[in-house]
């Protein structure tokens, strides 16, 4: 690769996903730097990496969202490259821009991409001129309550007011008909301006028992492929817990359609690099509605890889490195099934309370079809100071009932000592009718939840006597 | 799976083809019985099994040879399958029939398939019949010194003299001229005698510069396919060593013969279970020449596994509950290349000097297109009793240089404390010029060894200090 770009890349994050982005570096034949916080100085991304520079104490504004320290560590350690992987800097236009000032490559879109599809409303006006179906809602914020009864009838109940300021679920009310729209509007007007001092409000169409479907893209700023969907209904707060490739519930019609729709945003925008549109997926009606972009990678990005064979993280840094996409859309087939479910430190039997600490033993699945990406090793210390995401456990069969019994026989070989871990929701999850049949929704898990509690981790039937994890020190 | 014939399955094996063989039981839903000898009691077999049966002391004899004992295990347990692995009785027809006799199912071929095969003039007798090219050679067994030297000149020299029940490389000795197979001739029939109890010998062209390449088959005792083919030239000792999928040198034309050829010999003994046909291909002429078939899963079917995504143990398994193959030929292609390399307990830089001990600590390698076959744990033993392999590490990328830097890669995520391992013949031969371009047979690598002296596995590069496997015991 004589004409490159760059060939070392500094991995600007931690965790799994370093891991994840270390291994396609170097599976490229390229060098690979982590970055570490005190608190990830002999983690599993300093171990694997070529390189490996501290930027700062464990807190991660002084270390990985500290944009300057990761561009000082990328000079110092001779890299022409940042990958950002997912959360941190990863959607962040400003940083995107600074590291282009810098002279060095972003893995990633443009900033400007970043920031046209990180402002939901412009996200919005970008998808409704692509002719990619949005969730009904009022064109802006509302100026009176007759104004919201009269976008309501247009819509169809029930409604969602939602505050302008708001996100991540934060200010939302629902109403089923004109009195209860008339009745909570002032609340939710009052309510926002409490929040988020601003009581600007605006009106969507709930779709009850929606299903979250999202389109994997990839685009090298030229042309832009789909590699199908995920789907990614299991969620616990909002977090995904559970994603799977293909969707079950998709035809081949409103598939196609689903990731036609997808092109044309991400064409629109002249997309570079891998993205993801979210979708919610009205299985009663068929229709399907455009939520929001992700412009990085997704953790749930390896069922994707396992249905398509396409290593996505790869592909991200080989069009970062200045080459074309190596696939055309024909390339792209789907094979089988993969379901993905992530392994949090985190005590699934007491509230999902977390578990930091160390972890005393490993073992981790293996086989045919299994695949375990993670941040463990036996000894390593897992610090309270950011997400609790343990690992991702993938299985891939040829089809989803053997996926599923694949996914029940891996989580019987993994063992993990020291920590608790959400492996028994899963485990509960394999069997459980709903998830079997597939009829779930975004809503759905919770409430499950509570009516079927979950065994401590130590009394979980394993295969053998000595797979049960040992209680761990939650902190 | 209401009609099946079984719902228990008894790995009659032990190491990572147990491992390999419970998890495709439980893949498929059904429970999995491990047997053990004294030697393998705390084995990961013995961890991951649905239930463990003791079978006798360490020696094989006495336990993973000993049929009665193992039918024994299976009415005990409440099995009713047999699956025999590689090796051990896997290919002793009276064994098979001792277990259809018990009212069990024998998790592959007929007993007359077996013994038709097992016994090398039969086989190439079927394959001649069948229009399958066979290395020049004698029409049967040899009588005489004088009609071996008759037949050896009609042929050409060198000429192999061959164990008619030898296999797996034992029972061979070469001759250069006619004095030397007058020599040779009565101790191959003496070594014969005592290694196999049939004192049968047979003539072969030696063919220089050869490449090993073998045909996966499937057959449900209707129906034949074929899972194209793997190379296996890299051999020491006559071990294979590294394996891959698809061959690197065959062009289209002569794998859809070679292929084709495979297909017919399966179909001429109404071919059940997983087999291989493995030939020898002689690159400077493109021919190709049947040598002999295994009548059961290979160690290196894997690489076979990841390039065609069939489950090779599964689909046997599903053969033997009474299924008719799952697959037609239209539904199995070729994507991407495989390697799989054998990581053996032994020390590469001292002649491969065994080295059995304690695991004391293990890092797996992983990410996508990493698949380790493994029957190590941290703090497992490794006994004297058995062969020396620890795992098969198996990489799949999208063509063979990208599998090359991937395996490369993965290796240097392995890290094994307390026995030596073959890892670092395996990082020497990623990288070597022969093996980049797969310009290699089966002859190559002795020499190549001779004068590539490996570095011990202390001193052997590796990512980060703290990967370098430590001096283990060497027995």
């Amino acid at each position: 690769m004589a004409q490159d770009r760059f060939d070392t890349v500094l991995v600007a994050n931690r965790g799994e996903i370093a891991v994840r982005i270390i291994r396609a570096a170097q599976d490229l034949g390229l060098r690979a730097v982590a970055v570490y916080s005190d608190a990830d100085a002999d983690s599993l991304a300093v171990r694997l990496a070529d390189a490996a520079v501290r930027i700062g104490p464990a807190h991660a504004s002084k270390s990985y969202l500290d944009g300057a320290a990761l561009l000082q560590a990328a000079r110092d350690s001779g890299a022409g490259a940042i990958h950002p992987g997912y959360g941190f800097l990863s959607e962040n236009a400003a940083f995107a821009e600074s590291v282009e000032q810098a002279g060095l490559v972003f893995v990633g879109p443009t900033p400007q991409a970043i920031r046209t599809m990180g402002d939901k409303a412009a996200a919005r006006a970008a998808a409704m001129a692509a002719g990619v179906p949005t969730v009904p809602g009022s064109a802006g914020e509302i100026a009176s309550a007759d104004e919201a009864v009269e976008v309501a009838l247009t819509m169809g109940w029930p409604v969602m007011i939602k505050a302008s300021a708001g996100g991540g679920g934060r200010g939302i009310r629902v109403a089923n008909d004109a009195t209860e729209l008339r009745q909570q509007l002032p609340q939710a007007i009052s309510e926002a301006t409490a929040a988020f001092g601003h009581g600007g409000v605006y009106l969507e169409r709930f779709i009850a028992r929606a299903r979250h479907i999202e389109v994997q893209i990839l685009g090298d700023g030229e042309r832009v492929i789909h590699c199908f969907e995920r789907e990614c209904s299991l969620q616990r707060r909002r977090q995904k817990v559970w994603e799977e490739a293909p969707s079950p519930v998709l035809n081949a019609a409103t598939r196609a359609a689903l990731c036609d729709s997808a092109l044309r945003l991400a064409r629109a925008v002249s997309y570079r690099g891998a993205g993801t549109l979210e979708y919610l997926f009205d299985e009663t009606t068929g229709e399907f509605f455009f939520i929001e972009m992700n412009t990085r990678i997704q953790v749930e990005h390896p069922v994707t890889e396992m249905v398509t064979g396409v290593d996505l993280v790869q592909e991200m840094i080989r069009i970062a490195l200045g080459h074309p996409l190596r696939l055309r859309q024909e390339d792209i087939a789907l094979n089988g099934a993969a379901i993905e479910v992530r392994i949090n430190a985190e005590n699934a039997a007491r509230n999902f309370f977390p578990s930091p600490g160390q972890v005393s033993a490993l073992r981790v699945p293996g086989g045919p079809g299994v695949r375990f990406d993670t941040l463990m090793f036996a000894g390593c210390s897992v610090p309270a100071y950011y997400d609790s995401l343990l690992g991702k456990l993938i299985v891939h069969a040829h089809d989803r009932p053997a996926a599923l019994r694949r996914l029940r026989r891996a989580l019987g070989e993994l063992q993990v000592e020291g920590v608790h871990t959400t492996a028994p929701l899963h485990l509960a999850l394999c069997t459980a009718p709903e998830v079997v049949a597939a009829q779930f929704h975004t809503g759905f898990l919770e409430p499950w939840l509570a009516s079927h509690p979950l065994t401590s981790p130590a009394q979980t039937a394993q295969t053998a006597p000595n797979s049960a994890a040992k209680p761990g020190d939650p902190a």
